[in-house]
This record gives C-alpha cells, structure tokens and sequence, in this order.
C-alpha cells in the first residue's frame, strides 16, 4: 500500500496549483504545469495532499472527457479553480433543466403576447413581467459562463456575444413595454429563438444550423442562376403576353416576375397559362420550356449541390468529432497515470475518474467496464486500450443467464406448460396465423367502413367484429409476455407497437362501452394495427427501422424548422395580424378564395364559400398553421395575393423569402433522408448482412468473463484502497459467482447501435489514415509532455489547442 | 511478299464455310471453325481463296466489333452467308433511317385520326392506307431480321416477338378500319410507340426503359407503403370528418381516399383541409402528421431508393459494357491473326479490318489510327494492344501546325494587324469590357421593360439603345473571328452561343426594320445574351457545360417521357375525347374552372371565365399539353374530376395511373440528374482538377509522330499489297512531311471526351479487378482457341455465349 501512497500523478490538474498541496509540498513547476513532489516530506500530510492531487486529477479527466462526448472546444476548458466552480455549477441537468425552460417561456410567451391566441391572453403588465424575469434568469446563465470562461475567452466565443447583444436589447425593449403598458412594433421577438438554440440540450438543433449554414454558399449560388432564368423568362413573358388585356399574370413586368416565381413552386400553373393558351395554342412551349428548365432542371440541380456538400460535411463532422474524442482521451490519460508506471491506468485511478464522470455508475459496472477496455489482460491500461473508452462507457452490464427462458426454474409442470407456449408463439405458423388474422381485419375495416355511408352510427353500438378481433389480439399479446418472459417481449420494438396498439384499442372499447366522447378518437387509430403486416417482407423492416433510427434527427430538423417558423411567425405576426377576414379581398386576383356570400350563377343561389380568411396570421398558432400550408406550397399565392391586396406590394417579400428559407430547409431534409437511405443501403451491402437481422437487432454486445478469484480480489482492492464507494454490487457479484457455482461468470454489455458505430464501420480504412494524420501534425501526446519539459512554447500553443 | 502469301488466318470465319475457298483449297476441320491450308495447291488458286478467306475474316471482325460498339449480344451474330447478307442489308444507315421514318410516320398518323388536330385531318381510307404501307415496311423489315437470326434465334429474341405480336393485331386493325371505313375502339394505337422504341436509333431510349424496370420493383415496394398509409388515413378521415356535412372531401371512403391521393401530390392543400379545420381548428394536425410521414418522408424514401438502384444498375451497365467491348475485341483479334504469326495484327489486317469497320476512313487515318494503338513500336499489335481499339476509333487526325495562329503566313504587316487583334480578345480586360457591356444592357434591358408598362409601342420604333449594343457585339464577334481565326473561334461552345445569339439579333433588327410581324420573336430573345456573364465564375460555368454534357441523355429521357405521353394521350383520347367544354361540369365541385357566365357578385356583374375547358384530351397535341399539366402536378385534380363528372368513377383510375407513372420517371430523371451531377463532382474532386478547364474542354487528344521513312514506307506497302485503297490521303501526308523539312510530323488524334472515358478514371481500380474475374471465368480466346482444338463442346459453348 505503501509504494501505491507515493505515487503521484504525471501531470498535475490545472485547478491544483490554487490548493496547498502544491504549494505546501511539491514543487510546483510552473512552466510545465508539473507537480514534483518534495522527496522527504512528511507522511500524512503528503498523503492527504496527494489523495486531494489525484481527486483533482479525477475531476479535470472526467471534464475532459465530458468535453470530448459533447464536442465542446478545448479553448472553453475551464483554467483555475474559480472557473472549476462555475464549471460545475453550469454543467448540470438541473442548470441545463433551468436554462431549456427559460427559453421555452420566452418563446410561449408569445402565445399571450398582443395579437394573443384568445383562450391564452394575458394582461400586458403579466407577460412583460414573465418576460423580464425569465430575461434575468438569462442574464444570470450568461454571468455564470462569464464567470467560467474568463472575460477574453468570453468575447471570443460568437454565439455567447450573439446572445449577450440579444438579451441586451430584448431587456430594454421589455421595460419599454412595462413602462408604456402597451407593445410596441416588437419585430426582435423573431430573435428569441437564439436563447432556444443556444442551450445545452439543443446540440442537435445547432449541428443542424451549422450544416445549414455550410450548404448555403453552393446554393446561393445556384439559387442565383435560377433567378437570373426567372427574370430573362420574365421580360421574354412581359414582352409576349402583356398584349393580351385577358392576362394579369403578365401584364406588368413586376407581375410578370411574381408569376413566374408562383410558377416556380408551380403553385399557378395550368391557371398562368390559361389566357395565353387560350389565344394561342403554341404559348404553351413558353411555359413548358420555363418549368423543363427551371423546376426539373436547375430545381434538381440544387438538391445535387447540397445532397452534394451534405455528403462532404458530414463526413468531415465525424472526422473531427473522432479525433476530438481522442485528443479528449489523451488529455485524459495523461492526467490519470502516475509518475511511477507513466503508461498506464489503473482500476483504482480509472474508478476515481468514473466517480466523476459517471456519479451513478456502481463499482461492480466500473470494474467490468475497466476489464472491457482490458484487452491485454495487464493490470493497467494502455493508451491504445483507453482510446476506446467512448465505445465501451455507454454499455449496461448484465450477467449471462444460465438458462434460456425466464421459467426455467419453475416446477417441471408449469415449465412444460409455458416451453409449450413459448415454442408455439416462436413458431412461424402461430406468426403466419396472426398476419393472416390481421389482414383479414384490414379488409373487414375497409368493407365496413365502406359499407357505412353516414360516418355517424358507428359510434354508438360497439361492433362485434371489434370484440371479436380485439380478443384475438388480446390473447396474442398475453400469450407472447407469459411465453416470452416480460423482458424479451419488451426489448423488441415491433412488440412494443403491438402492445401498445391492442392497449390503445382496449382502452378504446372501453371508451365506448362507457360513451366517453371526447376518447373517440382511440377507436379511430384502429387501422394501426395492420401497420404490423410489414413485419413480413425485409425490406419494409429495414424502411421502418431506418425510420425509427433516424427519427432523433428528424425530430431535431423538425425542431430546426419550427424555429424558423416561430421568427417568420413573429414577423408576420407583427404586420399582418387581422388583416384578413372573409369578403376582405375583392379587388384581388384572389377574391374567389375569400368570398363567403350567396351568389346567383345562372339562375341558382348557391353559398361560396371562400375560406382563405382562416389562413391568417392573427395569432401564433393560426401563424404556424399558416406557415406550414406556405411550405407545402400549393396555392400558396392565394394566401400570398390576399395579404398584399390588404397592407403593400412589399408583402411579397416576406413570402417570397419565407419560401427561400424552406426550401434551404426542405432540400436539406430531403439531402438526409437520401443521405441516410444511401448510407445505410450501402453499409448492408458492404458488410453483406442484412440490416433487420435478429442479431443485428440487439445492438452492440460485449462480453467479459470474470473469474472468482478476480472478483474476491476486486472486492478486497475496493475494500482496502477505496473505502468510500458503495461495495454492495461487487458483493453481489462476488454472491452471484459463488451461488452458480462455476469458477467464472460471463457478463454481456449491451448498448443500441448508433450512427457513429456504423461510420466507424463504413469509414473503417480511412479512420485508420485520419489517425495517422492526426498524429503526424498533433504531436503524441507522450511526446508532447516530453517535449514540454524543454519547451514551454510547445506547451502553450498544445494548451490552446 | 510470297511469304505473306500464304499466311491463312488463324481462325476462319463462320461464313467461310459456304465458300469455295474452303472446299476447294484448305480443308475444313469442321469440329474446330479452322480452315487448314492444303499445302502445295496451286499458287494463283490458292492466292485468290485466301484472299476471299481474308476479305470474310475482315467482315465477321468488322461485324464483332460493331456488336461489341453497339451492344449487341453475340448469339444474334450472323452465323452463316445468307444470314450475312441479310444482317449487312439490315445494318447500315439507309434501313435505320427507313425503320425510324416508319416508326415516326405510325405515330404521327394519330394527328389525322379521328379525334385529329382540325388542321391536319385525312379521310379514313387515306390514314388507313398509310398506315397500311407503314405496317407492311415494319413487316417487310422483320422478315428481314428473321432471315439474319434464323427462326430460333428470332423466337428467344423477346423484344422481336413482341414487336411482330403488336404487328399482327394493328395489321388486322387497319384492315377492319379500311373496310369498315370508320374507326372504332383502337386502344391498341398505344402500342405503336414499341416501334419506335425497337428502332437501331433509339438505343438509348431502350436503355433508359431497362433502367426504368430495373428500378420498379424496390420502387413498387414503397409506394406499396405509400398507398397503404394512405388508406390507413383515408379511413382515419374518413371516421373523424364524414359528420362534417358541408366537407364534400371525405364524406364518402372512395372521396376520402381520391382526397388523400390528391393530397399526396399537395394539388388540393389547403382547400382539403379548410372544412374540417373552420369547424375545429386541431383537425390540422391530421393533415400535418398525413403530409410529414407521406410527402416528406416516403416520397423522399422512394427518391433514395431510386437514386441507390440507379447508382447500382449505372455501375453494372458500364461493367457489362466494358466486359462485352473486350470480349468483342477478342473475338475480332482471333480472326485477325494470321497462322504464322499468331499473337500480332499486322498494318494489312487492320487496314482490311477499316475497310469494312469504317468505309470512310482513309489510308493516311487509318495508318494513324493503328500506330497510336501499336505503343511498343513492333510490326504487329498485340491482344493487349488492341484492347484499347474503342478509344482511339472516333479520333480525328490533324497534323500539328508549326504556327500557332492561322495568320502566321501572311505578309508581315498584315500579321501585326491581326497580331495585335488576337492579343487584344485574348487580354482579360477585353473580356471584362465585354462583360460589362453585357451587364450594363442587362440593367437597361429591365428598366427599359419596366418603364414600358403596356408592351405594344417598343414593336414600332426600333430603341437607340438595341442598336448600340447590337453593334458593340457585332464589333466584338468580328474581332474575335479575325483574331482567333474561324476554326478557334468555333470550336468552343460559348463563342458558337455568342455568334447565334447575336446573329439572331441581328435578324431581328432586319424583321424590325422590315416590319416582319412573325419574326418580332427573335427581338424578344435578346435578353438571353445576358447568359455570357455566367462565364465569370468556375462553378457556373461547370454547371452549364454539365447541363450541355447531360443534354442527349436528358434528350433521351424527354423521348422515353414522350413516348409514355403517346400511349397515355391515345388513351385519353379514345375514351374523353370532347368530354369537357366551357360550363360543362356544373354538376361537379369544380365547376368554377370551367364555367364561363357573366356572374353577379353582389350587386355587380362580372364575366367569369374557367378555361379547364382547354385542358382536354380532344387531339393529339391538346393531349399531350393536357398531360404536361398532370405531369406538374398542380391542380391536376380539376382536370380530373372535370372529365369523372362528365364521364365514370373510374375515369380516375386513369389519372391515378397515369399520376403513378410519370411519378416513376420523374423519379429516375431527378435521380438520374443527381447521380450525374454527383459523379461529376465526386470526379473533379478526385482528380483534383477544375472541370471548366480549358485544357479538359479540348478532350481526349492522342499524339503520333510519323517519321518521313515510315511513311514513305507505308506508301509504298499500300502500292504494293493494298491496290484497291485510294492513296491520296498518304500520298498527301508524305507531301507535307516534305514540305515542312523536318524529319517527323507529329499528328494528333482529338474526341470529345465521353462519359465513359470518366467512368474509366473513376473506377480505374475495379476496372482491373473486373478484368481478372472476367479472364478467370471467362478463359483467355487464345486458350480457347487452343482448348478448342482438343474439345469440341468448349468450342460450341463458347460460340453460343
């Protein structure tokens, strides 16, 4: 124990030179940042200086690493002991809880803001004083960081400023309001999203801001070659047409340009063409050329251009978050290793960091995570072994069962009886009989609902039918989770559906039986359950989980557009609130669409009824709605015509950007779903294994065997050195061991399979020269600490770095 | 040259057999295709048959080698003499011009067919003769076919098979049109596109049909999902908004999921939702989630997995081409060598081979071509040498000039003169004075236009400004002609772009000054000029030379859309031929657009003028306009209920297909261009190298050196062996290399450079691995030839493959 007290750590925490141990006993080197032990100093207090060295250490490896797994620069490390504590105090859940929530006031604040969604309406007074407290909240986030960062780092870091100059003005402009006791023209609301985008749990929603970003460029570019062909087709369409007092698309040059642009999005089309047409036949080549040029052209180009960069950037984003983590690592490593076996990690040193890194994590997860990275079977770990620290952290650890299904241990009757349902629910007849009955069901659906025209009495009578197959259901379910163990049926999500639809439809009955109307709706979802039919073909189950996997980053993209939406909303809020309402527009082009009165055709009295007027911006939901109708893009003019015959000209602007924006958007999405697609037919056709595989399926699996003799020793290491941490689980283990009665017990870590596991894969060949590039340039870090004992320079810029 | 005399090829050719030469003189060893001189007949007998037996290897290599260019499987190789003269008769320019006038003409008759275009309207028992001369050609044509591929090859033949069904039943139909003398329900005239399509020049529209199947059956996969989804939600809308009774979108399940068809390509957008969302403003939520997991999701899914099966099946096409080359070249060598010297082609066999592979092709080319071929400077080309045949074939030999600009030999004055002309086109400034002149009449262009606002008076008076410009660019093209010189000048694109443009503008200035009222559309074409500025920048000008290099595959797509159009539109017009007219459709919910009523309004009277109407399927050409606007999407759904009102329910099944179809297509040229657009990139990346380059706008370029004695010798070979060659073309060559007084005349070969000669960089690697596979299962045709010596089957099969 005595040799293990002396050993200090290579190199020393950046905090630790605030704290006595330096300056009471080690020499602290201060170009090196390296603490030399005073040989000959006093036991204890050397002791208990060296256990607060290495806790130091601890904590600045698992900030590291922290670092690493969030991509965070190295530059916003923190540097001193004050910036430590604001370190910590700003990287928590119940902070980052804080920070997510101010931001999602602000931005529901708009809800009870002036043009107010009516049931949410709140006095001015109420909502500015919201408003300014969830500023300060910001405020006090933005000091804490401050605080943290140091003022020169502060500056330098854009989104930070970004935020400050925001909140800065939304500040003022919120006591304006306070004082005034009414709301200005506050088209900076639009900015509020910035708080939103800058909390920690938004990582996503930034990546994707900064792919957006990076694509521009190369679309802009071609978003310019697809005007100039808009504006030369405009003044050939001016000068063609604009004779024909029929036409208003072309009659003047700027509405030329406008339908041509409509035409773009071919919201106008057999319409803009029609008075034209109509006069002569051979007009038609005018708009036929236009749209082969423009939208099946230069359009599909621009989806080239970005799926194109995507391609480009998202592989580059992997590269440097790979080798982010392994400059993490490195870091990590050379503050865990001690001066006397400089080469390697310990169990007790890499328990001390998980203490940090990961609080909840049990001794007995530790120590079986630490014999997983273990590969070499020495005590320490090398630097190659720790570089697959990221791959192996995420892993939930469970001991291999002896047996093979949760009723093994019951009496041999009861075993028969449930062997019995668990072999007829495995076997593919049972399967075969439950998509036939599913199927049947579909048509039994179709019919009925075809059969029954008034859409009205089916609420009241609960059909047999439903019984019927909800019953089938119902068994299939109980007799899947009593042959299958609850735990096997729950871990695969296709049962999960199915659990949950047959639950869904139950619950529905129930609905009914007790004519609860507003839970109708349940009952409608039942043509969910033939969703399950596409479990039988490969490739729908592919489709589907390619789905599933990808649905983190839609809902990340989704959630990027919306906060598009809520600017444009906010903008559009501001001017053109309750200027549409039915019979508004008659001068328009577009009156029909807002006319709602009885008008006389022929000799007939009919009620037209125009409904555009509900696509207004009045509030922010009816803005949302309305933004969406805008991005799907069909008759979107109509909304566009209606609002400009109300306020200006200049209106159009505001559609006509909004249409640009989405579709950057759009054509990104689009560019990773096909990037997606491609990528995953290509990793399947690489690896030769199909991707819905059973196997597959179970994600990533590690296996370590543990032997007794090993555990009694882990336990007795624990026990001596480390008297703190919970022992419970390596007791457990060590039980567990000694009830099965064989001398080693095989533990399985299972984590589901991400993206970055499927890059490693693809990208196997070329990870293998990122590295060796990355060493080339970044010297090792060994060497960088060797070279830093001559040169201080060279420690400067690694630490910039 | 006795020596030479006796050399008998190697392997005879197959249709030596019928010959004297081979009974009379050689022995035929009929197990092995080899004809074996009998030593000591008589010399002049013997000279004459081996010449006969040259002459037939030369045209069976010939005939490979064609195969081999244009794809053709082996086993439609002529097998026999008679076969041969009717494979000779059906392979030249004159019958494929005959076949495609044929095809055109059957399509083109459906102007003058009953619902024909007013104008161009024939008497019954006129089409129907022409028609009949027509299907007699095309028969007269497959008689021919059947006497080259014999009755066996010609029934496997499937596309043959199917061409002669079609043929039979139009024949039966043209003669009941004649006799009846009306027409009657002719859906089948759908089907006169197959003739087309089985024309020699439309091979590529066949590939991109291939292609098409090939990607139908994943594609078919989804959009099962798709439609399945959709009545998933047709059902859900069907039960949540059939008690609404003012929706007339959902009221019925076959309304509900026309509603949610339509919705799919967004046609009806918000209007479909307008009813439920005025009653009950969640119900939007509906539409959004329908719209996110159809439209933005599937449909993208059916894009990735098009554009995967596409980059798949475009990788394998190049393969099995670049593999079926190789094996015709192989097959063409082993009839080219000669018994004596069986490893090399000699000058006198390739130039045999050009007479009949390339009739035009002179002495002097063909000399040229075979030394750029023979790198290792040998009498003879070996395999490996004439592996790269296909590449050097399409070269155009030009000796190298010794000057550089084509003014070099005039008098010294006059040489200044255009000196300093060519210095100035060339200097940047010249070419920025230029783009500034374009940019400046771009500016005046739009304010001209814009100040304009009626469009009539600028027809009158011809502008100043017109003039100006016109002569700044008239001035420009003169310098650059007589500075570059004629043939520089026009052999780049963008100085051929600029002199049409501008001599289109100048006869527009001549129908102005005349007062030529058809011709104002020229003037109108002026803005185009405005193109030249995206010369500026390297992108632009990649996208634009891209956009050229894709224009004959785009061709080819438009071509496969049109003829899918064709089939479509003969469809159309025999079943809703004059359905729609100007009020025809009051009855149904689009009435609006067809009505044409002067309406009251309040108190107002307004004419309303619908102009559906026009969008009819009445004639050939309204047809295909009509299709046009199906295939864009928008408001697609007025045509269609229009012509359902007046006609049946299932008349949208029609417009559904139709929907699907073009879908499909729309699809591969979205895929198609991406795939081109991203090889393209992908490619300049890896060769690290602009595309716009102007060295890489030259293509391929092949140099050969020709020293005075080769080609004196060469001559003097032609006098010698070859006396039925015209000789001018070398006798020229000697002539130059005199004149110019030096030792060796450098020549150089140019081509465009092919898509293929990219793929060819691009997979360099795989090339090589397919090359190995290819010669481990394939046996080498030496050793072939030498197995098949031994045994006979190794020789059958190897004649069937």
């Amino acid at each position: 124990m005595t040799g293990l007290t002396h050993d200090w750590p290579v190199q020393a925490s950046t905090f630790c030179e605030q704290f006595e141990c330096v300056d009471g006993v080690g020499n602290y080197d201060t170009v090196n940042n390296v603490v030399i032990p005073a040989s000959g100093a006093t036991e204890p207090r050397a002791q208990n200086s060296l256990q607060h060295s290495w806790e130091m250490n601890y904590q600045e490896a698992a900030i590291y690493l922290q670092e690493g797994e969030n991509n965070d620069k190295f530059f916003t490390h923190p540097r001193s002991a004050h910036a430590l504590s604001a370190y910590l105090f700003a990287h928590n859940h119940l902070f980052y809880m804080m920070e997510l929530l101010t931001a999602v006031l602000l931005m529901l604040l708009s809800l009870s803001e002036a043009p107010a969604v009516p049931s949410l309406r709140l006095d001015v007074y109420v909502h500015a004083t919201l408003e300014l407290l969830a500023l300060v909240m910001v405020a006090f986030e933005l000091c804490m960081k401050l605080r943290w960062l140091g003022f020169h780092t502060f500056i330098r870091h854009k989104r930070t400023m970004v935020k400050a100059c925001v909140l800065f003005i939304q500040f003022i402009e919120a006591i304006v309001v306070l004082v005034r006791q009414t709301s200005h023209l506050r088209v900076t609301r639009a900015l509020r999203p910035i708080f939103l985008v800058d909390c920690r749990y938004s990582g996503a929603v930034r990546r994707n801001l900064r792919q957006i970003f990076q694509s521009l460029p190369p679309f802009i570019e071609i978003l310019l070659l697809l005007l100039f062909f808009m504006v030369i087709f405009a003044i050939l369409g001016f000068c063609l047409f604009s004779r024909n007092a029929v036409d208003p698309y072309f009659n003047t040059l700027e509405n030329s340009i406008v339908s041509l642009f409509v035409l773009l999005t071919t919201a106008n089309f057999p319409d803009v063409m029609m008075p034209a047409y109509s006069k002569n036949r051979w007009s038609c080549i005018f708009f036929i050329v236009y749209l082969s040029i423009e939208l099946y052209f230069i359009m599909n180009l621009l989806l080239a251009v970005v799926f194109d960069t995507f391609n480009g950037v998202e592989k580059m984003k992997f590269k440097s978050l790979l080798l982010h983590k392994r400059s993490a690592i490195e870091h990590a490593f050379q503050l865990l290793v001690s001066r006397q076996r400089p080469d390697g990690v310990s169990l007790k040193q890499f328990d001390g960091l998980m203490r940090f890194y990961r609080p909840r994590m049990n001794a007995r997860d530790c120590f079986l995570t630490f014999k997983s990275l273990n590969q070499s079977g020495a005590t320490m770990l090398s630097l190659q072994e720790f570089y697959r620290f990221y791959e192996v952290i995420g892993l939930k650890w469970k001991a291999r069962r002896s047996g093979e299904h949760w009723f093994d241990d019951l009496p041999h009757t009861v075993f028969l009886i449930f062997k019995g349902i668990n072999l007829l629910v495995k076997s593919k007849a049972f399967q075969y009989a439950m998509y036939l009955v599913v199927a049947i069901n579909g048509i039994w659906i179709l019919v009925e609902t075809n059969m029954l025209n008034d859409g009205v009495s089916w609420t009241r009578v609960v059909p047999w039918s439903y019984i019927v197959f909800l019953t089938i259901y119902g068994i299939e379910v109980f007799l899947k989770i009593t042959g299958l163990g609850p735990m096997l049926y729950f871990s695969s999500g296709w049962n999960l559906f199915d659990f949950s639809v047959t639950v869904f439809a139950f619950l529905g009955l129930i609905a009914l039986a007790f004519d609860m109307e507003p839970f109708y709706f349940i009952v409608v979802l039942r043509p969910f359950q033939l969703l399950r039919l596409f479990k039988i073909k490969q490739r729908y189950r592919n489709v589907l989980d390619t789905m599933f996997e990808l649905f983190p980053r839609m809902a990340s993209l989704g959630l990027t557009l919306i906060i598009f939406y809520y600017s444009f909303a906010i903008v559009g809020m501001e001017f053109f609130a309750d200027v549409v309402y039915p019979n508004c527009c008659n001068t328009s082009t577009v009156a029909n669409a807002y006319r709602q009165i009885n008008e006389t055709i022929g000799n007939r009295t009919v009620l037209q009824e125009g409904y555009y007027y509900l696509n207004n911006f009045n509030n922010i939901l009816s803005s949302f709605v309305t933004l969406f109708e805008l991005t799907v893009v069909n008759n979107w003019y109509i909304t566009m015509e209606g609002i400009t015959s109300q306020t200006t000209h200049w209106s159009r602007l505001y559609f006509m950007t909004f249409y640009i924006v989405t579709m950057v958007v759009m054509t990104i999405i689009v560019a990773f779903i096909l990037d997606a697609f491609v990528f995953r037919m290509n990793y399947s056709r690489q690896n030769r294994e199909p991707l819905g595989d059973p196997e597959d399926e179970k994600g990533i699996v590690f296996e370590t065997e543990v032997s007794q003799t090993e555990a009694l020793q882990t336990l007795d290491l624990y026990k001596h050195t480390l008297r703190n941490t919970n022992l419970s689980s390596l007791q457990g283990m060590c039980a567990a061991l000694e009830r099965c009665g064989q001398s080693s017990l095989v533990f399985l870590g299972r984590r589901s399979r991400t993206k970055s596991d499927l890059s490693m894969k693809m990208y196997e060949e070329e990870i293998l020269e990122w590295y060796e590039e990355y060493s080339t340039t970044n010297l090792q870090p060994d060497e960088t600490f060797h070279r830093s004992l001559n040169s201080p320079e060279a420690n400067a810029t690694d630490s910039i770095n």
